[in-house]
């Protein structure tokens, strides 16, 4: 049988792969073991050998497959095998790779052996359940002491299982001048050389991702989003997608919650609150009504109440989730990441040297340069775009204003379809330069040359962000600011939520259901009879996932419109709500059913977007102070006490500055982590202090 | 002569102390080694017995002296030296006490023998010289490889040394239900009471001050303050008063030099801008001169210059200072202090229970205990007295407004003197305000139940500085934001300006140089051919040192008005420059002759100051802003060019929100450390979890 698996392994005889012999404890065990359909587990036979006893397992889980170009040779392919198989200490990856059953042998199946899985755990910094029960970051050496060490499937989510082996495959660097066997001589790896990174330039490689596990997919969809639950297995979407993902779901989830006191607050005004009700008649109709009044209005308006509301909500919302989400980090072992501590990502560069830090020899690349970097072109660069946004807003304006104006001179109906001319073209400048600026974005972000992965993705996201955000906002900011036209503002969020949720439930929605059941199924039902590789194949042609980015901004957007600009229209958290409770569903279905799995890198927080969120709830207390300002009751009541604009203006400073007073307060004065976290923290602190006492004594008597 | 020197030592015949048996090492060494003069180690007969080989030096230096009370009986003396020479094991303090050749017999030395010290420097999380010349946390056991270790009086500073002599009566606490031998039945000690303090408290110890070394002493105020030279010896500062006197020093340096540019941009503008002159010229006449305009003036006016100039100024003036702090705080090996994981201080108190951290048993106090104390209690009776200083000054203005209006009437001689009754009765209500309030806060931030020595000092300086602060400048904010009136505020800028300095300059210069010539100096002559003990008997009639609060103060006073209010008066920073230059010496003068020496704790930055001159420099931009929009050349223009005075406080305002956005990404960009100190605490990092690894795995072979 094992012989048999193997030809299978090499279809069209293209030689015998360097790790054919099958490994003698799992030959027969596999099948039996686990259900073929839950489990990918039938491919022992087949895989490389492991170098030491103790990895040698029962049977070997696909985890990862590589896709090959499709010129390459038997003989690179080979090689490639044998490089991935062969140990560390070599200049190998010390995975598993088996030559897969494809038909057109472009394929390489990937697993990750104990001993190789163990020490990347420590590498990464992860922490794990020692045995008195505390998280402990784990420690390869002190391995056995750590619960279920000697599972991996237990011990490491699949998720870490899987970023582990694309972490040694980034990790494999040439360890001299090398010729890549069955290529050109032009493609050479020098010395130090990524060999991933080069082997996917010269088109060796064309694809590596994560395989879904189809048994633990439908466990965790049905407990995700097939049925009526209101709480996400936040923990089993770590174990399976990782802590990025978990961590967009788990801030998806306390943001929707947190999202009830202002949509409760919003239905009280509109419901209690005639002069919103008649405002909000007006931004829906359009028109503005004579305005009728028979009884006396109380002091303080909805507008103002909620403008205040909402200052004092986005700052407790933002302290809160840090507090979960360092809990959360905890739970899910990555608060003690060791990502300084660990190798340069791949793409970084610069002179080799001694790391001061770790004393590695590894290239360094001094701080100040990269600082000067940022600031002489990064800071530049996106200014001038964020100008050239707000120059196609005004060139918008104004040729908005002209065709309007020459409307009105000619009114033929060639002017009148001039009259969609600004917005078009607006639309097409707003694209291009998106998609110009998401190009500058990267090639600035690698020029800044990142050591590590997180600082990279970091400042990608950060610049996008800044550029998207405004984009977004630039035209409510505008109207807000300085048209000060409180009902244009009104109709204008108004549309924009509603427009843009169904926008959004059409794409996330619809699209996907129809996608998935009149495209996808059809596929899938064949596919079900069919052996377990194709539906390994089955996933490759399933798009990328394209990462949280769009989610998260559409949350932050979202977060916009609600701390910045909700006073003006009160029911702006119960659509958000609404339009969430149906996002978290569509959400997970979209990254379970509709995308290739992603790589997750174990994540401590949601990195920028924290700092984004936070900055935004700053924002907020200034554009609610001038929307209270500019709120219809106070500008009467002020007409009426007869006060300067000037006064008023300035009690609006006045009140903006306490209030900004208040949030640092408030800021400085919640913990960002919870009590027991902070004082485990100062424990690991302690004993490691302690640690480094005695071992430093040791090394002396020895 | 050994024999003779204990007689001496326990005069009158009050029986023998438990300790009188020489060191049989020091017995002679000690006159012949050092000059008597210099050194005061002519002691070494009459102090107790150490209790380790290791210990017995040649020579004991006296570096703490206990004064007890006059009613404690030989009994209770003899007890205490006992306590104090026993080993810590056995409840003592590991020193070494000698009864002291006074003639009255109430006072005790203090030394420290080489263990304790060592052990203290550990526990204190001191940082030493490594072998390899790093700094490196001082460890007890990896004691041999630190440079100089043998010779304590190289190796620790003499502010370290008598700290830790402090540090360990500090420490003391009694092992069970104890009578006080010689002390009335009802003065107890339970369990675990800090017996220092209970010893205190019933009258046994008056007096616990560090000694001065007069050779040391003599050194430092020559290269310090009696030459001309330009820069401070800091380390020396540091080595003989310890880390926050020379933080307070070093940051007095660093902010004059910065007062530099200030200085001499305004010396340019008063020079070039004739407007200035004009406004300087009536702010000390006092007259409104008829405005001459004979030429056009430049569109941006001094007052606007340096008001921007202003901004950024304190901005990089505080960032660069904490750079320059941390690396101070490298230098002097306070960066990696270990006050978090040591001892609670004494006058904390808790229930008994295992730190969750350090594994130890001590009293606990819950975290959020604490934060409802300071929410509820601490944070309302704060503003409470904040709310009493602005009613104060509310009845001073309206009693005052109220007698000019009564002189007009009547114009007698009676109501001319009732014009000084509404200044005299505020300067009597601030005064007792503010002598109560110093009361209240102790209380307060005693009732907050701090766990560590530095957070307890760290609120308590806040809440007076808060109070201090608020005092300073209440009545300058409320000409600069309600009277609206520049002249005025400069007239009183001006004259804050001249009377504080003319008032500092007497009572820090003058005053004590009277002092030093004509009291002291005769009686130090006096005391130059007395015996050595004469002089440890001189100092204790000195009266105690008061702390940097005051010192700290005055500099956070002139720093606000430079920062906040040097516009509309640019000779602020000459004068200060001029005034900080003879500070430097006259505190330097001051602490080294007119006090005793305190105690000074090792620290690793300024603390709260640091905070309090961030804070200020974030207040200075709301403050620069609105006084640029009261600017006279900036008002005139808006007039002339039509603009609404509403258009023109927006304007501000805007300058003022894109002001702070630069502060605040200015202090993000600009590291707090320099880039070597955090590799050097990176590395510390990874080598102590390097170690805890390798820690666990030890206990785990073993």
């Amino acid at each position: 049988m094992s012989k048999a698996a193997d030809d299978e392994g090499v279809p069209g005889g293209r030689g015998e792969p360097p790790g054919t012999s099958a490994q003698q404890l799992g030959g027969e065990a596999a099948g039996g073991k686990l259900p073929s359909k839950l489990s990918a587990s039938s491919f022992t036979p087949g895989w490389t050998k492991v170098s030491c006893p103790c990895c040698a397992s029962e049977r070997v889980e696909p985890l990862v497959r590589v896709k090959l170009g499709p010129k390459v040779v038997p003989e690179t392919k080979r090689w490639l095998i044998k490089l991935i198989g062969a140990p560390q200490k070599d200049g190998g990856a010390g995975l598993l790779a088996h030559p897969g059953e494809d038909a057109t042998g472009n394929i390489i199946m990937l697993s990750a052996p104990r001993c190789t899985l163990l020490r990347a755990t420590e590498e990464l910094g992860l922490c794990k359940i020692y045995h008195n029960n505390e998280m402990e970051a784990f420690a390869y050496n002190d391995r056995d002491n750590f619960r279920d060490s000697d599972n991996m499937e237990v011990f490491l989510t699949l998720a870490e299982r899987q970023y582990i082996i694309k972490y040694e495959l980034d990790g494999l660097r040439a360890q001299k001048d090398l010729k890549i066997p069955g290529m050109p001589d032009s493609r050479t790896l020098q010395k130090r050389d990524n060999i991933w990174q080069k082997l996917g330039q010269a088109g060796v490689i064309v694809d590596t991702f994560p395989l879904h596990n189809p048994g633990k997919l439908k466990d965790l969809s049905k407990s995700w989003y097939s049925g009526n639950q209101l709480a996400q297995p936040l923990d089993k979407v770590n174990e399976y997608f990782g802590s990025s993902v978990a961590f967009y779901f788990s801030f998806l989830d306390f943001y929707t919650w947190s999202l009830l006191p202002p949509a409760i607050l919003g239905l009280f005004i509109a419901y209690f609150s005639r002069e919103v009700q008649r405002e909000m008649l007006q931004s829906v109709s359009g028109s503005q009504q004579e305005e009728v009044q028979d009884d006396p209005e109380p002091l303080i308006s909805g507008h103002m109440l909620q403008a205040v509301f909402s200052m004092l909500w986005s700052t407790v919302v933002i302290e809160l989730w840090k507090r979960r989400s360092s809990s959360l980090s905890y739970q899910w072992g990555t608060l003690n990441l060791a990502e300084r501590f660990a190798e340069p990502r791949p793409g970084f560069h610069g002179d080799l040297g001694v790391n001061p830090v770790t004393g590695r020899v590894e290239p360094l690349f001094p701080e100040w340069k990269r600082d000067l970097r940022m600031a002489l072109v990064s800071v530049p660069v996106v200014g001038l775009f964020l100008g050239l946004v707000v120059l196609g807003m005004m060139c918008f304006y104004w040729a908005e204003a002209r065709v309007q104006w020459l409307h009105k001179d000619w009114n033929s109906m060639i002017s009148q379809t001039f009259l969609y001319v600004p917005s078009v073209l607006h639309i097409l400048y707003t694209n291009m330069l998106a998609n110009l600026y998401r190009t500058v974005a990267n090639s600035l972000t690698e020029y800044e040359n990142h050591r590590e992965e997180s600082a990279y993705d970091n400042h990608l996201t950060g610049k996008i962000l800044v550029f998207t955000f405004f984009n977004n906002f630039a035209v409510l900011f505008h109207i807000a600011f300085f048209k000060q036209d409180v009902p244009l503002l009104r109709k204008r969020l108004a549309s924009l939520l509603i427009i843009s949720q169904l926008v959004n439930q059409v794409t996330e929605v619809v699209i996907p259901f129809l996608v998935d059941r009149f495209i996808s199924a059809p596929h899938r039902t064949e596919s079900e009879d069919d052996p377990e590789e194709d539906k390994f194949r089955n996933q490759g042609t399933l798009p990328t996932f394209p990462g949280l980015f769009a989610e998260y901004i559409e949350l932050l957007v979202q977060f916009g419109y609600l701390s910045l600009f909700s006073c003006v229209f009160p029911l702006t958290a119960v659509l958000l709500l609404l339009n969430n409770l149906t996002e978290i569903r569509s959400d997970a279905y979209k990254i379970c059913k509709l995308f290739r799995k992603p790589f997750c890198p174990p994540v401590a927080s949601m990195g920028v977007w924290k700092v984004a969120f936070e900055v935004l709830s700053f924002v907020s207390v200034v554009s609610n102070a001038w929307l209270l300002l500019l709120s219809p009751r106070l500008q009467k009541m002020s007409q009426e006490a007869g006060m300067s604009s000037s006064n008023l203006l300035m009690g609006a400073v006045m009140v903006e500055h306490v209030l900004i007073l208040v949030k640092v307060i408030m800021a400085a004065l919640i913990p960002d982590e919870p009590d027991w976290i902070r004082k485990k923290r100062e424990h690991i602190e302690y004993t490691s202090m302690q640690a480094l006492r005695q071992q430093k004594l040791n090394v002396q008597q020895s």
